[in-house]
This record gives C-alpha cells, structure tokens and sequence, in this order.
C-alpha cells in the first residue's frame, strides 16, 4: 500500500509499540500512588515532558499531556480567557477543533472574527493588522494549515497582538508543525502550543500543550489534580512513553527528513503542474510545510478520486480527515478558490521514507484516474 | 510481586496488546478517512461500542468513548444540566472528579450539597430523601465507592430523584462497578454513566460514557464532530480495540471472578479482624464489591504501612491513588471515622487470581508491619 495520507493520522513506530508494552504491562503502576513502584512510571512521564520541552525550548513543566490536538486546542480557547467579552481573532483556516470552538465563544458573547488568508491559506499580516485592537483577547492561528501546510508568520502574529493588547492571549495550534518543521515556542511568541502524537507515529489518543508559565489556566478537567490540575485522569503513561520515544524518533531526523521531503514536494508540485491540467495547487513550496501538498481539480469530485485510487492500494485524502466526511466548503472558500475548483480538493501527505518508484507509481495512477474521471464526465 | 492495589489500576492484559498493536501499526487509519481503508478502525470502534452496550443493557449509539473516567464524569456534570440554577447532590464519598467538579458547579452559582454515608460509605436513603425537591437539577452517586467498595443503591436512588423532579440528570460514576459486578444501566435507571479502561485490565487514556438516549448533552470538545460531536478528536482506535478485548474477557469471567473474589473479600475480613487489633473494617461484605477491603488504623500512618511494604514486594494503596498524594482527609471524615484513624486508611484491591500463597503471605507481612509500626510508636 501506498500511503498518502500522513497528515491525517500515521502507523505507530515500532519502536513505540515495546515501551507501550513496558508500562502497559510491567511497569503499569498508578503514577499518583505513593508506593515506590510508582516512581518509575512518574519519572516517565516527566521524562517525556523534558524531552517535547527540550525540542521546542521551553520549560519541562510548561508542557501538559492530553488526550488529543482537539482538546489542546479546546483548553487553550476556553480555560485562558479571563475578560467577559472581548475579540477572538482565528485564522481563516483553522482546523474544526478552533474553528468550532471559536464558533462557540461567539455563541458565549465574544466577537470571533476570522483573519484572511492568501490562496495558500496564510495569513494575509496586513488584513490582520487592521483586526487588532486594544479588546483582542485571543489570538489563535493555526502554525503549519493542516489542509495547505501553510507555514503562518506566529512570531509576526504574537508581536503584533501583543502590541495591540498586552495582557492578549495567543495560541497556535502546532498540530502539523510539531516534528515537521523547528519550532521553538519562545521564538515563536506564543501563549500556549497544542502538538499531537498520531501525526508523527506516536500512539493515537495522546497529545501535549504547551503552557507559558506565566500563564494560568482554568482546570479544563476536574478531578485527582494529575497535569498540575489542569486536566486530571490518571496518566496515560504507556501512551506518553510512546509518544516520548516518536518524538525522539522524529526529533533525531527532523533537518534530514525536512531536506528529504522539500525535494520530494517539488518533485510532485512539478509532476502535477507537467500532467495534471485544469488543476490549482494550493500549497506555495517557499512558505509551506515540505510534508503538504494540496491541490484542486476544476469540475472533479475529489471524493471520487480517493476511491478510484483506494482499489489500487494508494490512500490520499481530500484535506482534513475530520472535515472530509461532511462534505464542508469552508476551506476553499477561505482560499477564495472558484466554486468549480470546490469539490476537486485533494491533499498528498507523504511520509519522507517513501521511494521513488512507488511515488512514481502514485503519482502516475492519480493521473490516469483523474483522465479517466474527465473522460466520464465528458460523455 | 504482590499487587494489591487493582483499584488504582492495573496491569493490561496481554491479548489486548496484539489488538493494541494491530490498529496502532497496520489498521492505523483515521476512521474518518473517506477511503476503504478506513472503513475497519472506524467497524472496530463500533463494534467497541456494541461489545459494551451488550454488557450493559443499553444501545450501542448511547455509548460515547473517552479518554478517562475523570472526562466522563466532568461531561455528565458539565454538559448535561439545562437549568442555570437550582440543586446538585452527590454522595459524601466521590471520587475526586465528581468532587471537584462539584466544588466547581458550587462556584457557578449551585448548591452543591453531599449526601450523608453511612460508616461503609454507602448512601443513608433516608437522609437522601430529606435533600431531594423539585429543584434538583443533577444527582451523582458513585456505583461502587473507590474507597470502601460500598454498592450504591442507585435504582431507588433514581426512582427517588425522578420523582422529585423528573427532569432531573441522574449520574453514576460506575468506575468501580464496570466488569466487576452486574450492571444494567435501564434498571439502574440512571441517564449517565461513566466506565473506565484501565480498571479492568484495558488500555490506560480509554473510558467510556453511556447516556441515554432521551438525554442531549452540549458538546464537550469540539472539533470534527467525533462521537456524535460531544467528544471530538480522531478516535483512539487501538485504544478502544484493546478496550473492548479487556471487556470482553472481563465479562466472560465477571459470575465466576466475583464468586471468587467474595470468598477471598471474606478471607481477608476474617484475617484482619483475627490478627490485627485496633483496627476498623471499613467495607460492609454484605453490600459492596468484592474486589475492595477498606480498613483503618488506629494511631497508626497508612502511608508508612505502605512503604515497609514496598520493599517486601507487596504493593497495597492508601486509598484513591487520586488523592493518596494530596493526604486529603475528606473519606475518613464522610466514614465519620474517629480522628485517631484518620492517617491509618488501607486499601487492598486484589485480581481474583492471586493464589493462597500470596495472600497469606502478603497478609502476614501486613501484620508483622502493622505489629512494628506499633512497637516503634510505643518507644
């Protein structure tokens, strides 16, 4: 099989899969009980809290776990805001866990605005500059646009909030960033960092946030005060342990793997633009994560690409999996793409160990089946 | 070793592993893919659901997958209750995350009132009904206390409730009670109830929730609309495989693994109460889990207990592991305990295959412990 579809979710390293094993059968101990047994599944924990914090440069207890970017993201919009009302301010192309979140604080009384973005889902800086004011509250923009991979200007994006409005709260959901690209949280200015652990070959169901010390979030989950009380549950420590040793999988490749995937990307940008007609890409290779490569066809169902292709064992997607299924136009119409282009998106996320003889394979089929589909439609 | 601490959590069982492994490293997709690939994580997500629903007596479309007891019971409480005002009663011996998200309700503007235990920790009714009228927005009982083991009443206790106010939302938190003893969520009558994973010997970052279907909660965690859009997140799909491999083992064995725990439930009773003096039996064998002994102290530190145990390998708790750390006094004081068995609470929560010889020999060592701790103090 040839998978194509890396920025939904990705297979478990397994490397992973042992240390799962480990403290999911051997060293299982409650971190939070007091025997000795307990202490190594608590070192761990902290462990992997210094190894993520270590890679994004912060401190290795502004990082928290949770159960998933959605609920990184969901933390950060709704346990930091301390005004009443106030400008929420989110990208044009945020994913569901923002976009529907931010929906919500409008329906609690906040004024959500939703900054435009350019044809490849970035931030226009100008447009934005003309949305702060001194009543910003929040500021979320997504770091690496899961649908374009988009690279957005955070660092440019803090500053400018935090001139307008000090005491402003800025997010960014790094959920495509984390892994794939440098990320440091200082540099990039921000508030509050949501990473996943699915997305780079760690375990699904397990994610992490990273919170500035000086500030002080709501409990987002009440109960045994695990995370420093801001989401309690008991630990998912084999999940953590795992996702720790996908970091460091990923961590130790990230410059080698980014090279590799930057060549990769144009290689298939050139294919599609060479053999594909009637196609935009969505994605501009100087400013995009080198992992992403979205594209839309004029008069096709994307939808009935990915079937076509699914029965010869390459899997694509049509953009985020968690917006694909409702058939939503938000993503395009943010990209101001013409209506015709609106059902023909397509995303290839590629992982960088892929050869070239099965990305030839991929890239030619998509093409026969996107000929075969015009061919159809003609008649 | 000697694990004596099961209610904290426990060891997974191995054929959850293989499962685990499965659909983390070859069934990996995001069951919200639009491709066939996708289409067996997101079968075995619902055939987790059908599995538990069968076990206890509900639809397998009113149970919604989590990532812990505590994002249960935090949902049950936060996303259920229509009203702005009015009453929340819960019992007087929760654990900490009903506790505390009650404690937080109470700062939203209800009154919170606890319900009076008995001195096994089981609900007095008749000082139940004393609390109940028509403003009742919200009861939350815990099914089987994590402390003491005690069985709630909770049919009568809905019957109660919805007579009072029948739009009332009846909780259970049945953490303890899961794959441990019979449930039937219609003849309990509740409208929620939580379950956890890793109780059972499942995969730890898993829960579950039933909620009836007449019941509409608001949205927990927004995001593409998973679960029914009340929990979104892409789902933890070898999670909730290995879950159901957990229950399903659990409830192939629950008649014969309780008729076993009960006698061993009586065992340790009888040993206690023979061999260690001053000392009070928190757990009523008439009217509790089987799986839980709870006992106190006199004048003695339960946590230094726990460590000369340690070093002999026999591992027993202090109580919740959720709030072992903090030394909260909140159980002792619920149980009415006298002051001077406060710091002594002991928890022994055993798997009904630990064999004779372990036991006894856990419970000698138990002694001898107790007995120098004793002799030191006199000093």
């Amino acid at each position: 099989m040839i998978y194509l579809d890396n920025a939904a979710t990705t297979s478990m390293y397994k490397e992973c899969l042992s240390i799962y094993e480990e403290y999911a059968c051997i060293n299982y101990f409650n971190p939070s009980a007091l025997y000795a047994q307990s202490i190594k599944p608590n070192q761990v924990v902290n462990n992997a809290r210094k190894t993520i914090a270590a890679n994004i440069g912060c401190l290795y207890n502004e990082i928290y776990f949770t159960a998933s970017g959605s609920e990184g993201d969901n933390l950060a919009l709704f346990s930091t805001i301390k005004q009443k009302k106030g400008k929420v301010l989110i990208s044009d192309t945020e994913h569901a866990a923002i976009y529907n979140s931010a929906m919500h604080l409008k329906d609690m009384g906040y004024e959500v605005i939703c900054i435009p973005v350019d044809a490849y889902g970035r931030v226009i800086i100008e447009e934005y500059k003309k949305l702060l004011s001194k009543d910003v509250v929040l500021v979320s923009c997504i770091h690496v646009c899961n649908e374009t991979g988009a690279i957005n200007p955070i660092s440019d994006i803090s500053k400018l909030a935090k001139a307008a409005n000090p005491s402003c709260i800025i997010h960014s959901d790094g959920v495509q960033a984390f892994g794939k690209i440098p990320v440091n949280v200082k540099a990039l200015g921000v508030d509050l960092y949501t990473m996943s652990s699915h997305k780079i070959h760690g375990p699904k169901g397990v994610g992490a946030i990273y919170i500035k010390s000086t500030v002080h979030p709501r409990t987002f989950i009440y109960g045994g005060g695990q995370e420093s009380n801001i989401r309690s549950a008991t630990e998912n420590v084999p999940g953590i342990a795992s996702f720790e040793k996908a970091c460091q999988i990923t961590f130790n490749n990230l410059t080698k793997s980014h090279g590799i995937s930057k060549k990769i990307q144009k290689y298939i940008v050139d294919f599609i633009n060479k053999n594909i007609s009637d196609c935009i890409i969505n994605t501009n290779l100087d400013q995009s994560s080198p992992y992403i490569i979205s594209f839309s066809l004029k008069n096709v169902r994307g939808e009935g690409i990915v079937h076509s292709l699914e029965s010869k064992d390459i899997v694509i997607g049509t953009g985020s999996a968690c917006s694909a299924k409702k058939g939503l136009k938000r993503i395009p119409v943010a990209l101001n793409l013409d209506p015709s282009y609106f059902d023909g998106m397509l995303r290839i996320s590629f992982d960088p160990t892929i050869n070239q003889t099965d990305l030839d394979y991929a890239l030619n089929e998509l093409t026969k089946v996107i000929d075969k589909e015009r061919e159809l439609l003609q008649k």
